[in-house]
């Protein structure tokens, strides 16, 4: 079994909990805390994002296409769907001269609903620059246009742009990305199982450069700067990642995926934190990451600090009249 | 620690899995089958919309105030908020004079986002007339409007609908309803904690009839026949409660209810079955309820009820461009 995460109560009663997994490392990959089965292979998802956005940066093809950092923070992100966000997605794939008949993502209602209810009642449909990876998608666009490569098939595991990306999170992460670990996205981009622990690790070295080149760390700080100036552009309105690095700035990376998926980067300690729910819940993950960042960058924050982390670890539930009835909190021994 | 319910797939490996506990008994509360802790209390939440509406049936208001099987059937519902749902929750209202503005549980976008965009695309907003519990609220109203009660207040513990909504509970269940176990559900009525196996038992009597008094009886069998006859009132458009009904018509009673309770009556075999699944999660709680039908019903289904079942109990998972990335299946465990 696994460590409870986080708990859900109502009436004073705990009514749902949430079992998983997580784990704190240095940039050697060294475990500094976990909890559960840190080494079974997971789907990293959304998680990642910002390690694919490396050889976009690194190579220079950032710089080149002029890519701002709206742009590269999105480039990072599982966004909204907000007006801003399809937007800066449309504006990257112009740099190219493409457009949103190049992504290869699927269309979905932007999950920020009321950016959905805004576009339906313009009656308009939503279109793939709203899919939530659109950026990603559009990133990956430019790497290939600013290459000389076709760009059409690059969601398909052996584009030469998913070989650069792939590449690069196996430097990071340290950990095999083959046939054997793969499985399909949702937005059909290949998604590749590694232990969690090496999760952690490829974040520890995204903030701290540590075992990096001089490019990749490079290329790493611009992305940390982007997200860090533009973190709207990573999620969105009330979203947790926003929320995060609105108040932490350069301080804190973070980044949840798909199915319970969530890592974070301390940059000032050198530490990478990965953590991965049982069941898939995010709301558990992002209680559980906002304990860990308390618990473990305690010494270097401020009190804002700690009083924007307490409130993220024990979030109020709310319902349809407003009344408090309950919380969603994470679990005492993360704290 | 509890069984595994449920697991979510993803490139051949388990990505998330659901742990829970459920639990099969007669009438008499005797356990057929169970996994996990049946015994401590838990949130029933809105699998219990069909025992509140009992003493609407029982005391004859139904009948005075003409309730068609669809409003009978919305009373029982968390529906999607399609326009259908939202109108009859109106004309239940109207039966007894009144509108929206005695609804006391709230406003939310519907649930189904076809409708939320249809709304949205008309300039509209919703109202509580969308609120997934607007049936059971509008139930509530007509009871007290019938008796002559005022209905204002109607979902706080102590006003006279709840004293007999709460008696029919304690009936059914044989569940003590007290302060101690109350809670407040998204609709703001109060939710009790029960044990698994007392709601079971209550869905077990509440399909076979087995210890009721003649006239509970015959409300229990009125309202599974108004579920059955409008299955699409229960739910809506793509929802698991209304498929399975829709094909078993009143061979299988079930109800979901929010934070991962499924219950279900098999009135021919005089069981009750009763699921939660730890996290909160009701996609897990789905697939289980469809194999244990499977599993317990088994003597009793023709050919097509077990496809049916087979096709419930493993969903396949299609991303935003309609690939194939993997399943939530029912644990073997169940099967």
């Amino acid at each position: 079994m696994q460590g409870v995460l986080a708990e859900v109560t109502r009436g004073g009663r705990v009514e749902s909990f949430h079992i998983g997994r997580a784990v704190v490392t240095d940039g050697r990959g060294e475990v500094v805390w976990s909890c559960g089965d840190v080494v079974s292979p997971v789907f990293p998802r959304s998680t990642v994002k910002a390690l694919l956005a490396l050889p976009l940066v690194e190579s220079g093809a950032a710089a080149r296409l002029g890519l701002t950092d709206a742009e590269l923070a999105l480039a990072c992100a599982s966004h909204g769907g907000e007006p801003l966000h399809a937007e800066t997605a449309s504006n990257m794939l112009e740099r190219v001269g493409r457009d949103v008949d190049c992504l290869e993502c699927g269309t979905h209602w932007p999950t920020y609903t009321e950016a959905a209810y805004d576009l339906a009642a313009r009656h308009a449909r939503p279109s793939a620059l709203h899919n939530n990876c659109s950026g990603k998608h559009a990133g990956l666009i430019c790497l290939a246009c600013d290459q000389g490569i076709d760009p059409q098939g690059y969601v398909q595991p052996f584009h030469p742009v998913q070989r650069q990306v792939t590449e690069a999170l196996e430097i990071l992460t340290g950990a095999p990305h083959t046939a054997d670990y793969r499985g399909v996205d949702g937005c059909s981009m290949p998604t590749y199982a590694i232990p969690l622990k090496a999760l952690a690790r490829g974040f520890a070295r995204f903030g701290s450069g540590e075992g990096l080149s001089g490019g990749q760390n490079d290329a790493a700080r611009q992305l940390r700067e982007a997200v860090a100036a533009k973190p709207f552009m990573v999620a969105g309105s009330g979203r947790f990642d926003t929320r995060l690095m609105n108040h932490f700035g350069t301080r804190v990376f973070c980044k949840m995926g798909a199915e319970g998926m969530m890592v974070a980067s301390v940059p000032q300690l050198g530490l990478g934190i990965a953590i991965k729910t049982d069941d898939g819940a995010n709301r558990a993950a992002e209680v559980a990451l906002a304990a860990l960042l308390q618990r473990f960058g305690h010494a270097i924050w401020s009190d804002s600090d700690r009083i924007l982390l307490e409130e993220l670890a024990q979030q109020p539930l709310r319902n349809w009249n407003g009344i408090d009835v309950g919380a969603v909190r994470a679990a005492k021994e993360l704290t």
